[in-house]
């Protein structure tokens, strides 16, 4: 038995090295290292089934320390997922299965995104979190139907940034037990021991987030066994497992050094390591048929699983069908039917209302419709207006409402939403102020790479936040936000745009980033203006002139009461100005050339864009003999008034400036 | 003298709590809470000079909980800065000097921007690193010229945030006993009590980085006198001292709520809260002239304090003459003379080189010859090229080197630059990989904002990194970061306008991010093309047609070979291109429009710009008749010459499409 361990743990270790050799590029020293650790959580520990990777109640197992993608896919073709050999053959190579970091939706059983560090990490606080919220609302005595872990693998790196601190904190707050890490503690980092950066006690950081914490050596697999164990025996707190590894296991020369952490180990390095651990040095990706049947046994295995699931969970039914229905229908991805039934209309509120508020109200109205629509705020709630009322606060004794508390960590936050959404069962939203975007912006590009259907509620999206001044203020975030792939970016001109908006974000499959006012703006008055529901192609004539328009003026936003009322000016000049309401370019963009023809015409050169945040990009729309009424520089300190005044966001500045461009002065 | 104490601090919190009440937005909360603990410490411990803001040796005080602003102008005015009182009454107004969080540049005594939560604390980090390396450089038995501490008052939100762990991390590493913090622990966040999200021991974390911690009652004046000497005292560990608070103390009602964090107290409620302090409720900003003249007492105290140090420096000066002028020198923020003598030149060199190794040659070119010089990686420095060979790495036990280990820490060394530079003395530099700049964003939006003069180096420009894949290849980055005023972007076209780059990056003073290829790349022969000293005018000819030129071909970085390639296959196809490098938008938008035009000229609209990296914003180049080939999309996992190839970054793709331009097609 030991010997076939030892048989298993070394082919996962150099179909790992030898994946990286034949790329000529890649990361062999973490797998060699955790090799090991990795083939004890996979044999003994995890439950899973090779043959359907999406099986809702498997274990969940994340490479955070991502660079080691070699040992994730040497896994999964070994337990009998679907990537055969030659795909690790083609590890980085154009258009494999194998890239150079793992990404999900590439090869099955990637269940996320990672490489850059401490996502993985944080990522899988949002899985053992979304874990915990299943668990309380369907679970019932005698039918444990939400029974599954968190597993990563962790490396100083992830510890390092601050993310992972933040989703440590949070996780340990909430006494997420479902988490099981194991820390790759090599001791080695890419400048060279971590003796030159990294010299706290991890141990007793994490005891201090309410961690449980143990220590293993990386090669004792009894030991590292008895640790998982204990984890899994621990209900109370999230844990943390020491591996005490050696980076490059096996090999003579690099290992425990930083030299076998980024490169090909070169060919005589690597049979040197074959030789110290009796492994033949030919051929390259060697598995010896003992060591594959028996990793293969994962397949059946993961197949009596799933049946005996799949046995308790039509017994759930029978006892709980309402609720195995609404799980069901959580865990498919679509929205209930009926969902938007009591979605608020604003069409007759005569008052000025902040598009946050708006959204608040949405909020609101479907959070009792859409169970899967959890999430909440980095301490901001009140601001965002993202608190259901009488949802109940979700808190490490409550796992039964909807209002999630990240504290002050929009980086882990927006992580966790990917991790709950990739989960499955959420469609996660979180809210912080739109400066602090910034602050999520690694996760949020994560969203965007993976596609996760979460939703960003940036609300304070403006100078027009006023007092608070430059800190708080966006400038440049809207652009920012645009130019990330794959991101639908919406800033709806008021409240009843706010509603399309939020449908556009449920209905889609991707990430959206809703781009809120602080202040109240007018609900337009659309028995005289464009229906609300042009938001969903990104740009629409909201008012038109008679005839060919002088002039086109185009806004988003809180900019879009500004331009109607340069219309109303310029009419009386004797102008016909055209206004274009255009809430998101992501939108507008996939529309037909013929569509946008018809909002923009060609034949139309004089156009005036207004949008408080910088002009970058605008050039698009106005073209060369167009202007833009932006703001290309920081903000000030002082009411919004004056700020709308000072930087020329008012009717008679966009009246004026339209004038010259009509000019073409 | 307990009686006057008394009036000083209520003095203090008073004139905060008015100054929000008047301006009818504002945080009085913390201000009123942590008057005592200010009081103790401006008074009892701070050395500085309130008549000479910029004194060298003072010791530098953050707000790191920037909102609460009033607190820091409040004793700013008491203890004679040139902050009148007529600045305290116009609190968040336009124009005034009292913004609504403390803004660099604004209010004398204001060291550093705060608001973002986290960046004061980090940005503390970089100022005991910069007074610590001063220390071990200048320092000579019997001339102590560098003897400061770096105080700061943070607050739950700040110790949430992931650029704190990290920067706290880096302290503790370091043994930055210079750092001495009073923890704001009030237990009161935005959404309600800590208790809803932020559970963790904040004192066995600490003790984990290596801090001393201690705690100690917000109110008990002499017990935080005792703390603060207990943690001048520690020389090995950065301190955190716990101060147990009460947010909005005095005020009945909101006190000890989050009702008292955010907006004014409200007329009763602020009266309530005098009449329970034994306060005159009238009139507004009220200070006891006993109060005024003695906090008053630090403008002379700290005249004595400087002249003494004037003196001190002259002793000094006599013994080191060379160090003391050197010292001189690196404080002015100027450069020394001859810093540039051995710059290397690449006009010679034929085979290519990427551009991040020839950054790496100009930083061991010139590091020697400036001191102010000091940089490293986020764990990156043999793939950045940022290590000085020879210089010595910096570490506890060192700090007579020039290269700095920040660790996986993008953010805290965002954060640690801006203070590096803040404290005089440093031109600090930063590097990681590009994709990862985004890690670091928000401190990098405030080296925008407060405008030091700091220099990150992004390497990994690109898709054509290769193998990593989509997760390492920034696409959306030099987009990103151009969005952001304030801040120079370069991506130099080779090895020579590297140099330039660099040169651009010291004399200036603001924020630069350089832009560096991983990928080796051709060195321009500029005995055909024109010198690389365009590069400072941000984009330049670099290759013309003869007479009008059929099309302009426009690129940066390592894009510029690829169009010059494609302007030989034009020749050859009788089409005349002319090739413009690009290197910076920045530098290029501050040219005279008659420059932008020799370039640019309007008359030919046939362009076509070229870059690997999303569109937007280049048709305010390309025009409505040009086009782009860019990557408005995630990349891929492969070599780099296979990616050049499918994503149409070739010489003879870029010549096709620059004719279909030149057709109109």
């Amino acid at each position: 038995m030991t010997h076939l361990d030892q048989l298993c743990v070394n082919a996962i270790r150099f179909l790992a090295a030898d994946g990286v050799e034949q790329a000529k590029s890649g990361h062999p020293g973490m797998p060699m290292g955790m090799a090991d650790a990795a083939y004890v959580l996979w044999t003994q520990f995890m439950t899973h089934s090779p043959s359907n990777p999406t099986w809702a109640d498997r274990d969940r197992f994340i490479l955070s320390a991502g660079h080691g993608s070699m040992l994730l896919y040497s896994l999964l073709y070994l337990t009998g997922y679907d990537l055969p050999l030659d795909e690790l053959k083609r590890f980085r190579q154009w258009e494999s299965k194998t890239p150079g970091h793992p990404e999900y939706g590439c090869a099955p059983g990637v269940e996320t995104t990672t490489g850059p560090l401490g996502q993985g990490f944080a990522t899988g606080v949002g899985m053992a979190l979304a874990t915990r919220l299943l668990k309380t609302r369907y679970n019932k005595p005698g039918h444990e139907i939400v029974d599954h872990q968190i597993y990563a693998i962790v490396s100083d790196g992830d510890l390092m940034e601050g993310v992972a601190s933040e989703a440590a904190s949070l996780a340990g707050h909430l006494g997420l037990s479902e988490i099981i890490y194991l820390y790759d503690d090599n001791q080695i980092s890419i400048e060279g021991s971590t003796e030159l950066a990294f010299t706290e006690d991890v141990g007793a950081r994490f005891r201090a987030y309410n961690w449980f914490v143990q220590e293993v050596d990386g090669y004792d697999r009894a030991g590292i066994a008895a640790a998982i164990q204990a984890a899994q025996d621990e209900t109370d707190r999230p844990s943390l497992i020491k591996v005490r590894s050696q980076i490059g296991y096996g090999a003579p020369h690099k290992g425990g050094t930083a030299e076998a952490h980024g490169a090909p180990l070169g060919t005589d390095e690597l049979a040197a390591a074959k030789k110290a651990l009796g492994w033949p040095t030919e051929p390259l990706f060697y598995v010896p048929d003992q060591a594959l049947a028996h990793l293969r046994a994962a397949v059946e295995a993961g197949k009596a699983d799933e049946s005996h699931w799949n046995a308790q969970f039509e017994a759930y039914a029978a006892d709980y069908p309402e609720l195995a229905a609404e799980f069901t229908q959580r865990m498919s991805g679509e929205l209930p039917e009926g969902w938007d039934a009591d979605l608020p209309d604003f069409a007759d509120t005569a008052k000025p209302l902040a598009t946050r508020r708006a959204s608040g109200q949405v909020i609101n109205a479907i959070s009792s419709k859409i169970p899967a629509l959890v999430g909440g705020s980095a301490d901001l709630a009140p601001s965002t207006s993202t608190m259901v009322s009488g949802g109940g606060d979700i808190n490490r004794d409550a796992f039964e409402g909807v209002n999630l508390h990240f504290g002050v960590r929009e980086h882990a936050m927006g992580a966790v939403l990917n991790g709950m959404a990739l989960h499955g069962g959420f469609i996660p939203y979180g809210a912080t102020f739109m400066v602090f975007s910034d602050y999520a912006r690694p996760a949020v590009r994560l969203s965007a790479l993976m596609g996760t259907h979460v939703v960003y509620v940036f609300t304070h999206d403006s100078l027009w936040l006023g007092e608070d001044g430059p800190t708080h203020q966006p400038v440049e975030h809207l652009a920012a936000l645009r130019v990330i792939p794959n991101l639908t970016v919406i800033r709806p001109s008021d409240a009843t745009e706010t509603v399309e908006a939020w449908k556009v974000a449920l209905t889609g499959k991707g990430p959206v980033a809703l781009v809120l006012t602080r202040q109240h703006i007018s609900i337009l008055d659309r028995t005289k203006l464009a229906p609300a529901s042009g938001l969903t192609q990104g740009a629409y004539v909201l008012a038109d002139s008679e005839g060919t328009p002088d002039v086109i003026l185009i806004a988003s936003g809180s900019e879009v009461e500004v331009v109607l009322d340069a219309r109303e000016i310029l009419a009386e000049k004797g102008v016909q100005a055209r206004v274009v309401a255009m809430p998101s370019w992501d939108l507008f963009e996939a529309q037909t050339d013929a569509y946008k023809e018809s909002v923009l015409p060609a034949a139309v050169t004089a156009r005036l864009a207004v949008e408080a945040g910088v002009s970058m990009g605008w050039d698009r729309y106005v073209g060369p003999k167009g202007a833009v009424i932006a703001v290309d520089r920081f903000g000030e300190s002082a009411p919004y008034r004056t700020l709308m005044e000072k930087f020329g966001f008012t009717g008679a500045a966009v009246a004026e400036k339209a004038v010259e461009v009509v000019n073409g002065e």
